[in-house]
Order: structure tokens, then C-alpha cells, then sequence
């Protein structure tokens, strides 16, 4: 990777003041401050924003020339899978090979860089990109790889590329039939070694869970792209216990740099992880366990999302609930009777429209502020966009999902109900608040393109000229604060990030430019220089502009 | 209870100097020390013993006049199960009841006391000493509470009684059959709410999990019970994930004042909590997972302890063990490649051979000192005894089994293999080093008592008199090295705890009277005064002698 290393081990340092900046940032209505300096504490928290005119201290501990760059607060994604992101950073990516040989290359070097790994499991081969005109086969790796399973997923996802000890381990010969909707390719009488859309579990059923090492690897791996990306807080929808040990391990060994708001995967891991309430803040900030993240329906492009009309590609289907009426209000009562806050996914209209019901239902008689979330809200019936409003309900979206599905969204939609999808205006508009994420590693969780997207609704070539339904875009300002402010404030974390206003955590982003002026294809583009976090600079660009 | 209440987040202080104390230590050889002024810097560790002559500090933080008293390093218990005590402390005992009628308002006032329970969960009641004449029903319980089930054992443990709620819950009717060994009292042509022996299992089967609550709550009163007892470090010697999180919420919450020496139950908790290697220490050296607790064997009350040769109350019956050969070594191996210390409990002479071979087998190829352990070392067949020195075994050993065991050990075992039980001094007289524990809850975590066992090997009535195989008794050094010195050394746990010399944590207990000077019977009569962790005094006795 061309990362910087991260400095896990932050050396100890007293008052730093960074100077010469083009200092961005929201203070706690919303309302952009500027400052060109920021002075943070021994404490890690922003002690005061200086004023061109105002005196700086006249000896701190540490002081850094901004140079004039600009200084932003530290970005927060609001909604990613941590270590989805860690994994898919593992694995082998062969995306970039043009030939088989140059595959074969690439799988002998990481297999001889990943002596541990127990399979080696990759994907990206696509043989029309390497002229092959056939199937790999079990023969050409094995001729790189014999010592251990090899299992690599084609380009489509719809097929899978094995050696013979991957087959072996999922023993499969020649008399294993292909379950029902799946092609297992032959030759000479005996599988060839490629296995066609629901062949393909016959291989995965097979595959090494993994071990703790290897969730602390894919951990290091998801925070240094985290925040080499700006990333400085990062909300994790659906922790599962060996992921939060993963996190503690961590924290414990004091490699744990960016910040984690957990919410367990469903009831069971919420509770054993965090027992009767949630935990307290761990390791300076750095870890919390929020709530918890229910899943009510699946997503678009499946035509998992559970629709109030069938889907217009797909007549006769709506999708499907994954809770029951009660199971959703069981698991909401739970949680909340314990103080966990409930962020609950739901794609489709009707999955939006149940979800608010359920809130509607519980919110008389649960006591305190509950801070409802509802994740992605990204089909919603125009009608039922007062409700968030009405009842507080927090949208967490993703912007860059926007110019991903447009294609496949008016496909399933059809015209008539675009009016409610990815609907960020219409959200603001009605006085909700929204709080942006990535859905990382579904998308990449650079925010700088979701910030575009939230803009402009073009995707990376400037398409749809003009933007798809351009009434839903948002101002920059909303933007920014959609993932620094309300991000924080979504997680119950606005008492300590999201701004950079005195007492808060200081943590922020060091840009060429300004995110406030420059065009949405200059932001979709922007890199940061630096990231810092509680007052440590984490990453440092290498060669970059900032140098 | 009777226990001052703990204060658990103790005030920060600095220096501390106990003064005018009988004070004893081992030093890092096993020598003792005796001083008679503790002077304690504000990490909490010893800095100094300080001799009647020497100078004390002028101005100390914090002094305390220890009255001429005297003080031992805080007890270790090698060998205990944390939150068995805890849940223990939690049930309502009924073996202080005279009838009915008592027993009723003692569970009235339980089910009031405790009004989230969902069950109320009990033993020790006997209707032969309330002189009922008959069982006791469910009526008789329902009069006192219907809201919810309750469940009480009898006060030997073969019958349980069960309310109308209890019943309901586990679906029992007129119709429920007994199972085979199980007997189910009737009334009326229905069940009357006493079960029998393995009719037992028929509502036990139906009693909710506890909830984070319940285990948070039980390791309250754990550490409460524990550290007034003197108790200052425990081996947790089979720690589940639902355990393990309850000690970090503790920690987490700044609740945990003893220390905890965590060893995973099986590899799956192990890998679970700890990942590929033991942890950090955690909170102050208040906790760390340091390896893995496998069962090899059962007891020898049920004849589950692996023998040699058949039981002599028993014949054809050897007992049987838990693992194969191959299974045990794949566990040790799985458990040491990561670094972690592997704890085997081994009862029966044939567990404790296989134990033996199975550390003989691996030690050779193991990198590194693996300080193996066997845990409870019971009935060790004498020519096995030289093999715990010459591989630098660990005994685990727990003295007070050996009175509770002494007329069911010489039923099971005859009078020929009882050279080799609970055989504490021909192990040391091998050069085996001995780490003494109480096996609680299965005895109380007291530690004096099980001082008294080990230099008397007698009961609480001073039986037999002269001791049961006298020849097997130790010295009042080594038993309380066994429960100081050792107990540390067998954790990893020997450079910071388990002797008071300079630099070790400063953990210590006060006591009225000399342990190394007084009678056996007065030993097993001592309680602590005071009990000190990290230089903080978290428990003192009300109305004490140390007033």
C-alpha cells in the first residue's frame, strides 16, 4: 500500500497549535466558523479557534505551519461495516490482471506473502479481459498454488475459480452434482475447476472461518484505509462479538486510532458485548457501543427491499420483511427498555413505513430520548417523509448509493416513485436531520465522492448532466455537516465530536482545497494531506501537496 | 449481609505508609520476611518494607497505625470459579428455615427484594426438619408468589420444588411422565410440585439464561465475598465469553477492585476472548487472560474421576476420560503455539498420568517456558509424582478438599492408593511446586480453613485427631506460600503479585492474629480485618477487633 505508515503509538505531547490554516468548521446549530488557527490541549481536545488577529500562545509544546491549507473537521461516516472493509482488504484482487500468466503471477506472490493463511481467497479474474477464450481450470493454479485451498471469485461474482485442494477441502470429485441453479464445468469426466452462480457455495460451505488473528489483521488494515481516507470516526452497523473483541484487542494494545460507534449485530450480540446499557466510552473515545442495528428488509438491487407496489421490473414481487410486526417492536422494546439506541435498516417504501409505524407505537411509552434511526430511508413514500420529522427519527444515508443505483433504481421503481428515493432535500426540507455514511465496504468509504454526490446527484463522469433530479441536492454546508455534526449527534457523540468547536475531540482533515468552494468534481477528487486524531496526526500524505 | 460495603472507586492518593504492623512477606525465594512498616507510592506498588529501626517518612499522604496487628500479602486463590460464587450468593437459601411457614415468608421477602427476577431460584429447604409430614406443593408457594415461577432444591439436592408458574413454564401437566430415574409426586391426579432425582431436569430445562444483568450482579457479589475474605487474586479457572464480559464491563465501569487471573474454558472461550495471544494486563493488573482451563476428568464423588485401576466402592467402574489423546493434544498444542498457558484438570491417577505423558509428548517441540498446570492433582499415583519436578509441572491443589473428601476418598479408593491423595508433601519433597486454591463454589473461597487443612489435615471438628495421613501435612510457610507465592508464579503473575517486596503491587491483608504462630484451629477461625488491593483498603471488618 502507498499509505504512510500510521503511527499507532502516538508520542505524548502537551499544547499544539496548528497554524495558517483555512480552518472549516460547523459549530453546534450548524452555523460554518472560520479560523486560521486551532489550539488543542494536552488533552487531545480543541482548546480554542483562533481569528487571524487573534495573540497565539507564545511558546506551545508543538506547532505545525498549515502553510495555508485548508483544515476540516474530522469526518465521520455514519454507517460502514468495519471489518467488511478489513477482509476485503485481505483478500487477493486480480481486478488489475490482463493475462492468465500475469493472474497466475499474482497469486504465487500472495500466497508467498501470506505463508498463515490457511486458503488463499481472492477475486476480479475475468477471462474475456485475458483473451483466454475458455475457463481457467484447477490445473493453472495449481500450478502456482498447490500446498493450499485456493478459491477466487470471478469479476460477476456469479462463478468461482478453485485449485484441487480447494475442491479436495469441499470434497468434491467427479460424481458431485451441481445444486439446483448451478453449473459445475467439467472435463476429462472430473470438475474442471470453475463453478457457476449456486455451485459456487459448494466451495464456499468449505471455507476456514476466521481466525482472531486474522480479524486483528483485516482491523489494522480497514482503520489505516479509514483514515487515510479522512476518516475519523466511523459508525459500525452490526458488530458481532468476535468483532468487538477484535476492536477491544485493539484498544488494549493501544493501536486502536480512529473511532468506533458500535452497534451490535441484533439483540444478542448487543447484549453480550454490552450487557444492560450501553458501554462507557473506552479508550479515550475511541470505542463505544451505542445500540443496536435490526435488520428490516434487504436491499434494491436483489429486490430484497420490501416495496408497497411490486417492483416495476418485477410484477408481482414487493420484497419481503425480515421481522414480523412484533418481532420488530420485541427487539425495539428490548434494547431500548436498556438504553441502547435502535438503528434500524429499511430500503423499500413499506419497510420505511413500518419502521416509522413501530417507532409511532413505542415512542409514547418509552421513556427519555430515544434518538431513533432509521438506516439508509432510501425508498420512502413522499407522504411519510413528515414522520421522521415528526417523531425526531434520524435518516442515515449514504449519498454515494445515489449515482451507484440510478440505472437500477429506475428500473425497479419505475418514474413515479423517484420522488422519494435518495430524497436528501425532501428530508432536509421537512426538518429532518441526516447523517451520512458510505456503507463501506459495499461502496468505497471515500467521503469525498459522497459529498460530491450529495451536491451535485452526478456520478464520478459528471452523469447525468445537470444531476439526476437535481431538486434533491443538498449544499455543501448540509453535506459537510451530514458527515461530521449530525453524524456525531446520530450516535449520541455531539458532546464530543463532529465539530471542532472548544471542548471537542480534535479531529480533523488537512486538504489542498477548499470543500466549501471548489466544484463537486474537485471534491469527488480531493485527498486528504493529513488526518489527525485527538490532537495525533495518524497519516501524513506521502509526496503529497502538503508535504 | 454483614460485609462493609466495598468502595469500589477508591479515592486517589499518594503515598501511604501502614506503620506498627506485624508484618510477614515470602520473598521472591519463598524466605520470610517480616517487617513492620509498609510504605506503598502512589502506583500502588510496595516501595519499602521498613524494619523496626528504620526511618520513616516525615509526611506520608496518608498514614495508618496497623495497632501492632499483623499483615500478609493479599491470599491468592489458585483455583476458583468467579461467577459460580456470584450466582451462589445470588439464590435464596432456605437452610436456615424451621418450617414451612418461614420458609414461605423467607421467599415472600426474596421475590420482593428482587422484583426483576424473572425466576425465583433456591435451595436447602427440608420438610423433615420443619417437621411438615409430608412434601411441601406448589400451593404452599403459590400462596406466596404466583407472579412468576419459582425453584427450589432440596437441601441435598435430589428433588426440586416447583410453583404453578414454575410448572406452566416448563410445560408440565397431568400428563407429564417422569423420565427414567425420575419421580414426579402427585396430588389429585396431578403434579404436585415436588420433582424427584431425574424428574429434576424436567423443570430445570425451563429456567431462563441469566441476563448481562444477573452476571454483573453475581460478580458483585463475588468480589465482595471474596475480598472479605482475604482474597485479594483469583484464577477464574474456566472463563466464557459471557463471563469475560462482565469482568471488562466492571472494568470498564472502574467496579473492579479484585484481581482476576482469567484461563478460557476450552479454546473456543480462549480464541474468543483473547485472540492469538494472552492479553495485556487489563485495569491496573485488576485482569488478563493468561491461558486455557481443559477438562481431562470428572470428580471422584460421582466416580467421573479417571482411575487406574476400578474404584474400590465399584467394581468394573475407572471412571472415563473427557478427551482422547489426540484431542488433548491438539488442544495443548492449538493453546501453547499462541503463547497461551494450559491449566488440565486431572483428579484420577490415569488423568493425571495422561496429563503427564501429554505434557511429556509436547514439551520437547513447544518453544518457550510453558509452566504447565494440573489442576487439582488429586489422586496422583505415586511413581507419577517425580514426573510434576523433573517437567516443572504446577500442582493445583486445594487443600480443603481434602477434609470434605476424606471418608467418600477412602470408600472409593481403598487404603492402598491413598499414598498418592491429596498428597501436598511428597509433592513438594519432589521439588513439585505447589499452588494452593479452594475450588469455590464447590467449598467456600475462605482460604483459612484451607490453610488449617494443609499443616493439620484435619476437619472444622478437629478430625481425625493428629491429622488423616499426617505425613502428608506442610509447613504453615509453605501453605501459605501455596496460596501467596506460588498461586502468582503459577499465572505468569510472579512480578507483580504474590509477595509484598518491593515493587510488587500492594495488595495485603490485616489480621488480628499471627497465621505462622497460631494453632491450626485458630487459624481456620481467622478472618481479615482489613483487605488491601493496589494500596487501597476495599474492605474493612465492622466492628472488628481492628476497629
Amino acid at each position: 500500500m502507498a499509505l504512510a505508515a500510521l503511527a499507532l503509538t502516538p508520542p505524548a505531547h502537551a499544547d499544539t497549535l496548528v497554524d495558517n490554516v483555512n480552518g472549516i468548521t460547523l459549530d453546534q446549530d450548524g452555523k460554518v466558523v472560520r479560523f486560521t488557527g486551532l489550539l488543542i490541549g494536552s488533552d487531545g481536545k480543541v482548546r480554542q479557534l483562533l481569528d487571524r488577529k487573534d495573540k497565539r500562545p507564545e511558546r506551545p509544546d508543538f506547532k505545525e505551519d498549515g502553510k495555508g491549507r485548508t483544515l476540516i473537521p474530522g469526518l465521520i461516516d455514519a454507517h460502514g461495516h468495519v471489518m467488511g472493509l478489513g477482509f476485503s482488504l485481505m483478500l487477493l484482487d486480480l481486478s488489475d490482471t490482463h493475462s492468465l500468466a500475469e493472474a497466475q503471477a499474482a497469486i504465487r506472490q500472495y500466497a508467498a506473502d501470506n505463508p498463515e493463511m490457511p486458503w488463499i481467497i481472492g477475486s476480479g479474474w475475468n477471462q474475456e479481459k485475458w483473451g483466454l477464450g475458455r475457463f481457467p481450470t484447477a490445473a493453472d493454479l495449481d500450478a502456482v498454488v498447490a500446498d493450499r485451498p485456493v478459491w477466487l471469485e470471478r469479476v460477476d461474482g456469479h462463478a468461482g475459480w478453485a485449485n484441487s485442494a480447494a475442491m479436495a477441502a469441499a470434497k468434491i470429485g467427479p460424481t458431485t452434482k451441481a445444486p439446483e441453479g448451478g453449473r459445475i464445468e467439467m472435463a476429462g469426466g472430473k470438475p474442471s475447476g470453475v463453478f457457476v452462480d449456486a455451485a459456487v457455495a459448494l466451495v464456499d460451505a468449505a471455507k476456514p472461518k476466521p481466525l482472531a488473528r486474522d480479524l486483528d489483521r483485516a482491523f489494522l488494515l480497514a482503520q489505516q484505509k479509514l483514515i487515510s481516507q479522512g476518516i475519523t470516526t466511523i459508525a459500525d452497523m452490526g458488530t458481532t462479538i468476535q468483532e468487538w473483541q477484535a476492536y477491544r484487542r485493539a484498544g488494549d494494545k493501544k493501536q486502536l486510532a480512529i473511532r468506533i460507534l458500535s452497534y451490535g449485530r441484533d439483540i444478542d450480540n448487543m447484549a453480550l458485548i454490552a450487557g444492560s446499557e450501553p458501554t462507557p466510552w473506552l479508550y479515550d473515545d475511541k470505542l463505544r457501543m451505542v445500540g443496536v442495528k435490526l435488520y428490516l428488509d434487504g436491499a434494491l438491487g436483489s429486490r430484497g427491499a420490501w416495496m408497497k407496489a411490486p417492483y416495476s421490473d418485477a410484477p408481482g414481487q414487493k420484497g419481503l420483511p425480515l421481522l414480523t410486526p412484533a418481532q420488530l417492536r420485541n427487539k425495539m422494546v428490548r434494547a431500548s427498555m436498556d438504553k441502547f439506541q435502535v438503528a434500524i435498516h429499511a430500503i423499500g417504501d413499506a419497510a420505511n413505513a413500518e419502521a416509522l409505524d413501530a417507532i409511532a407505537d413505542l415512542s409514547r411509552d418509552l421513556p427519555g430520548e430515544r434518538r431513533w434511526r432509521i438506516e439508509h430511508a432510501q425508498i420512502v413514500d413522499p407522504a411519510d417523509i413528515a414522520r421522521f420529522a415528526e417523531m425526531k427519527v434520524v435518516a442515515s444515508m449514504q449519498p454515494i448509493h445515489q449515482p451507484s443505483d440510478r440505472l437500477m433504481a429506475e428500473a425497479r421503481l419505475g418514474p413515479d416513485r423517484l420522488k422519494g428515493a435518495y430524497a436528501w432535500r425532501s428530508m432536509e426540507k421537512a426538518g429532518v436531520r441526516l447523517a451520512f455514511g458510505s456503507d463501506v465496504p459495499v461502496e468505497s468509504a471515500n467521503p469525498f465522492p459522497g459529498i460530491a454526490a450529495a451536491i451535485s446527484r452526478t456520478d464520478a463522469a459528471g452523469q447525468p448532466v445537470g444531476g439526476w433530479h437535481p431538486e434533491e441536492t443538498v449544499s455543501r454546508e448540509t453535506a459537510l455537516d451530514g458527515f461530521t455534526r449530525t453524524a456525531a449527534y446520530a450516535a449520541f457523540a455531539e458532546d464530543r465530536l463532529g465539530t471542532l468547536m472548544p471542548g471537542m475531540r480534535a479531529d480533523f482533515v488537512i486538504l489542498a482545497d477548499d470543500p466549501l468552494l471548489a466544484s463537486p468534481d474537485a471534491i469527488r477528487k480531493m485527498t486528504p494531506l493529513e488526518t489527525w486524531i485527538g490532537g495525533y496526526r495518524y497519516y501524513k500524505k506521502q509526496g503529497g501537496a502538503g508535504g
